[in-house]
């Protein structure tokens, strides 16, 4: 097993984020809204993990934790677009850039993603135990997953 | 959940082993509530030179790129602080963390600066022009130089 897919098999989405953006970090000449957007991917990530290691009970459930873990990825997935996905900053045009070309042939269906997120976190920010924010967590990974695979290209 | 636990909980998480892991090379270890807030931090200085840059004519005045820069400045801010500003994260007590410890003795005043910052990114979502962005970068340099001054340690 790879460490990716050893990393994916561990944690699921959270995870994948987290070694794709640790990945794109390491490389100096990143283009300054492709590195933000890798930082919104990782905070996105943390969360992720923190949601993820209460329902797994890895964590002791903490109504405060999960409140404030759930807000800020609602709050992550509204962040404004505009300077983030820069159109000119498509895989292949910059360094470290995973994003497709379809995130400005469709920005609707872009911007749909991130609602699901959004509406999938914020559907767990007054979970009460960690078998609520277990029960959440499916529709959360299912967002993560379903944007990149419409998306996210390859690994550069 | 006290103090200890908690922390005990957070650096415990699958995914925060992970991201300390895959770290490594550039980051030392870094504890992963530390790593999260670096990432705020390096999303709200992206934003803040996307308006200095306008400001100061090295890029064109958009007023879209304003706005955006403006909310998700405002958006930083406003992050939730339970998941990252984690009791037990100051500096000394884990690795690559600056953060004072009068943030956790002082949380009234930490959540000020942070308001601060909120109310100077707001004052300049619609600004006209690039004259009107400059008018407002003091009150948004002065908000994270105040923060600094008050919460943030020397250089590690």
């Amino acid at each position: 097993m790879d460490t990716f897919t050893k990393i994916t098999a561990i944690l699921g989405l959270g995870a994948a984020l987290v070694a794709t953006t640790v990945f794109a970090d390491s490389h100096a000449a990143e283009n300054p809204a492709v590195a933000a957007r890798h930082h919104q991917m990782q905070m996105v990530g943390y969360h992720i993990g923190v949601l993820g290691g209460i329902a797994k009970g890895e964590m002791e459930y903490d109504a405060e934790m999960v409140s404030a873990a759930a807000s800020n990825l609602a709050a992550l997935a509204r962040m404004e677009r505009a300077t983030l996905w820069v159109a000119g900053t498509e895989q292949g045009a910059v360094e470290g850039s995973r994003a497709k070309a379809e995130i400005w042939s469709d920005p609707d269906g872009f911007a749909k993603k991130f609602d699901d997120l959004a509406t999938a976190a914020t559907a767990l920010v007054d979970a009460g135990d960690a078998a609520a924010v277990g029960a959440g967590m499916g529709a959360l990974g299912g967002s993560c997953k379903a944007c990149h695979e419409a998306f996210r290209g390859p690994k550069n």
